[in-house]
């Protein structure tokens, strides 16, 4: 029989030992499907896999035409930073506690692991965030992505910081605050909602910003389109430099008067659901909003 | 000259007698540009106008070619729910204090009026919601429109409602809170802000589900798209039934097993701006942002 | 032996019929330890009780050494402002679910109520508060007393109300919002946490101002002592009359320059608890704040 | 005529050069009076002061009767924990804009600096807290103080810490966040109200402790008596070690299983005030609370 996905490559984060056997019995069943597999390197040093099989990131995502990750939401982040740009769908499965982003359960594997190579599957875009930063002297630097959020925030413990909103080229306001998280929706529920922001459902073409224990009592979180460009402007009297945090890693540094423009990235990241994927569900056992129907 | 507007309906809520010198500055300005004028019927009572140019409001909006609204953003609400069924465009004059929807300032009439006359404006659809009750015999009943939000609540004080929420036909959650507030991106900046919701910009296509003092302390405010259905169902345990409000003004009322229907009105709603219009500034001024650039 | 508490007053809203073996167990316990039992009358219609032993609520509070309150907070609210009139302590059972304040489970009544009625107990006082309207004719109304909260609100549907603040004789605000929720510690955990208010310690002497949904952002919620006197003015100009609510009933309707008066009640009442009461576990366990040490 | 206050030691950050003239006519004003004047060694190096009259913070603070800071709130702040050790007054002079500390306009000096120095002022007694860290090892570090706030608090950007929390040896949770805020009510209007806290009058005898952005939704700011022995302690298994801040400045580096104590510190900061000082309409001005009475 054809299998909707022929080649896999695997990754992730197992971290417990105990998980080995569940790798193993993986690509058993993948092997059995008649699959080929392939590992990422860092991951393939625990096992004892074939080098023939192991390769960077970045290759792996050229090859592969399905990645399934194995880890919390940050090793889907990792991946999809990385896959978006090969264009590699991405399943994840998590170590026993439900992600936002990995919702197959290690129990489930033997079961909906061939439904989905056989074709059984939802697929759904999510889009990420790109930030580029302009130097004063109009200098453009390479841009770094996210799938969650780009955050402006000071570099150092306890200091506000100082920066000028335009969005689609029209001035916003000039905020005082902690910092600034743009959030595509895939990141309304982590870092931006313990912020304040809002849920914005995967469905929504749309950015959250959201500012951090802003100075000014009546700022409030503000969205917009996701075809919008964000550009933040450190203004000249700023007398502490803030940095760029891509989905929680730290990726620019910057300087009086430099401009980061934030904008949706070209192409969206492909991520593969079971067929009883529920968001919704996810959300309600996430954030214990209670009594099931 | 040709105008681009010819027949001009004016309405509103003038309040102040120290205004009727403005009304009238304001139709001899639109008479000397050899636009006709009319009136809508309430508002004309205070004016000694010919009978032969009053109307009722459906009327005014049917045979005008703009709505002229004298008043504040609740002139422009109730305007707007009659004039998106005649696709009629709106211009808002204020009395003195800038509103989110009224942007000419009194003063500035004679030199804003013939501009936007012939041709000099811009124009932004602004989409409005309607309500539509179905009953638990499947009766439904006839919709209800707003342009800046639909609201669930208490009918009395201080009494928490239930209600289960859908999305698109997917069951999101059971709530218990004070209400729940269904907002335009129009609306975000008015009861929807106040109740904690996001602004959002006016031409992002989502809606804003902002619950009302939840009690379950992890409920957010939720951001779908504009095409979405949201479904309200009143749950048969329920001892305390809930009514509903369109821009503030009680509408329905609810029985057990209700559905309250919400999705967006067909068209949109056409306001006409002078072409200096700048949200972001109006929301600067009106929220105290403070530090102009 | 002699018992710390002789005479035993029983009240409460079992709902469930299956709960009648728990009380009539509970009279059982009661009696062989020696303890006189009384009743409230509407809780005595539901069982076959002696009408010697039947009391109206003023009156068991009057002769009872202790109060018994099965059913949920809303339960001890009631009682409570009862009992402070009497200096009377109170228990709580609670029917399945842990309250904020009923704090012995049904199934551990028979090893709990023997070492309370033998002196091995927590005693905690807790302060009400009374709310007293003074007409713009200086007529002053009996005043209406709450252990958890007093909430100035619109009687109706999303109408905003207007009143001044004002702190022991010294102005603070002018305020629209959709009420005014004036708390205790004990009600700082009920309405006024969903509506953003902190969270008071019962042992703090302090009373929490949480405006609801206001129309200024930055109105925040202000804290000061118990024993300030808060005074609400309705101003004037107006429309739309606000009602009082104690402990979520509405008690007081009001007019016009009336003021509305709160100050702490005189004398606390008093919670007994079983010596193993944790205040914060209690809140870790109703807020879900997750990970037990 | 007897003064008030006899030894006058000036402080402060007046940075614009155009306010030398301000400090000398408060200089004249005072020796006018008949009062003797010093200043802080950093304030004295910009004039041409008799090195006689120049001190360290420390000694000033212990020579003088009162102190007269010029600058913002951070002057005060910096004077304060110098001041409470010597039982030192303080008054501030703001530069211009209103301060939550500074509430003397330099416009008004000659008018209000004889009336204080005659004794016809207001006293107000503000608490400070003090931190110490407690090593693994039961090492007590050297306190250090805060009028604002303390602030427990990552050292790198976007990362949040974990922590658990006592209040007078009692277990209330374990939180993830990017930090907890330990506030006063003199704080509470600083950074803490950015985070989310409430205002605590300046007569409450109580402290905010306000988590930042925190992980679980149903975390909320709780207000403690002032005299609660507040503990964090850091677990063993972070891999983050957080930082301690008081009133905004890095004071203490942590290590795993590390307790920080925070207490009230024994003795209240004294503030001095004009006659006519209102807190409540600072806070209308500071806040923009909008249509003054």
């Amino acid at each position: 029989m054809k299998l909707k996905f022929q080649k896999i490559g695997i990754l992730g984060k197992p971290k417990e030992p105990s998980f080995d056997k569940i790798i193993i019995q993986l690509a058993d069943i993948l092997t059995a499907l008649g699959a080929q597999v392939a590992f990422e390197i860092d991951f393939a040093e625990r096992l004892q896999t074939d080098p023939m099989n192991v390769f960077d990131l970045d290759t792996l995502c050229r090859v592969s035409d399905l990645l399934i990750v194995i880890g919390g939401d940050g090793s889907i982040l990792h991946a999809a930073r990385a896959a978006v740009r090969h264009d590699t769908p991405i399943l994840g499965i998590h170590r026993g506690r439900l992600g936002f982003l990995t919702d197959i359960c290690p129990q489930d594997i033997s079961t909906e692991i061939p439904r989905i190579l056989m074709g059984d599957y939802l697929e759904e875009p999510r889009f990420l965030l790109e930030a580029q930063l302009i130097s004063a002297a109009g200098e453009a630097y390479e841009p770094v992505r996210a799938l969650n959020d780009i955050v402006l925030h000071s570099g150092e413990i306890a200091r506000m910081i100082e920066y000028e909103l335009w969005v689609d080229g029209v001035y916003v306001c000039r905020q005082r605050s902690d910092g600034l998280i743009v959030s595509t929706p895939t990141g309304s529920t982590a870092y931006a909602l313990s912020g304040g922001g809002p849920i914005l459902h995967p469905s929504l073409d749309a950015i959250a910003l959201v500012p951090m224990n802003p100075h000014t009592l009546s700022s409030r979180p503000l969205v917009v389109r996701s075809e919008a460009l964000v550009q933040l402007r450190i203004p000249p009297e700023t007398d502490h430099l803030p940095k760029v945090t891509c989905d929680g890693q730290v990726r620019l540094s910057t300087a009086v008067n430099d401009v980061i423009e934030i904008r949706r990235y070209p192409t969206p990241v492909r991520l593969i659901h079971p067929m009883n994927h529920d968001y919704f569900k996810m959300l309600r056992d996430k954030l214990g909003w209670g009594s099931e129907r």
